[in-house]
């Protein structure tokens, strides 16, 4: 199981699983709102979250097609241990930078 | 901060740190002990998480010296958020394996 650890607890799954907290978002809304992703990588995410059964994928019937991304239930447990990912950031994140600045000197 | 959840939700990240919960061990130890890391990423991820503050890195004066890698209490703060992620692996790991091999059909 540890190394499912690995494949969730990977860096854009993350942070793209965070991004669809606030609901159906479009590819290009993501590319656009995630900082240093790229579209190879996006596309990438997106199609594993779809196969783990933690994203859907709908595909409105327009020309051209609009297609838009959603957590499932499944999905949506996730944000549990993701929003205490974040707290933690949010507490410690300045220590870290911190200490990357004087790492660098 | 959110490019720090991406670099905090490194992948190789949160399974070094989860396997120094156990308390301070060798190079040699953690590289047998996580599945899939390479002796180039362990060494990586160790001086980031060093360079961050999250883990010391001991030197014992012998021959050949020692060098023993422990979480620092900043380090420590982590294993919350590490542990909410690892008990929804523990949860939800069987139903994204079986969503994996369902997709392969």
């Amino acid at each position: 199981m540890r190394g499912l650890l690995s494949t969730i607890g990977d860096k854009w799954t993350l942070v793209v699983i965070a991004s669809l907290t606030a609901g159906e978002q479009r590819f290009t809304n993501l590319l656009r709102g995630i900082d240093g992703i790229s579209h190879r990588m996006l596309t990438k995410t997106l199609r594993d979250l779809e196969r783990d059964g933690l994203v859907t994928r709908r595909v409105h019937a327009e020309v051209p097609p609009r297609v838009e991304y959603a957590l499932t239930p499944l999905g949506r447990t996730l944000l549990g241990p993701i929003n205490a990912l974040s707290e933690w950031v949010g507490t410690h994140g300045r220590t870290i930078l911190e200490n990357r600045d004087s790492a660098l000197k």
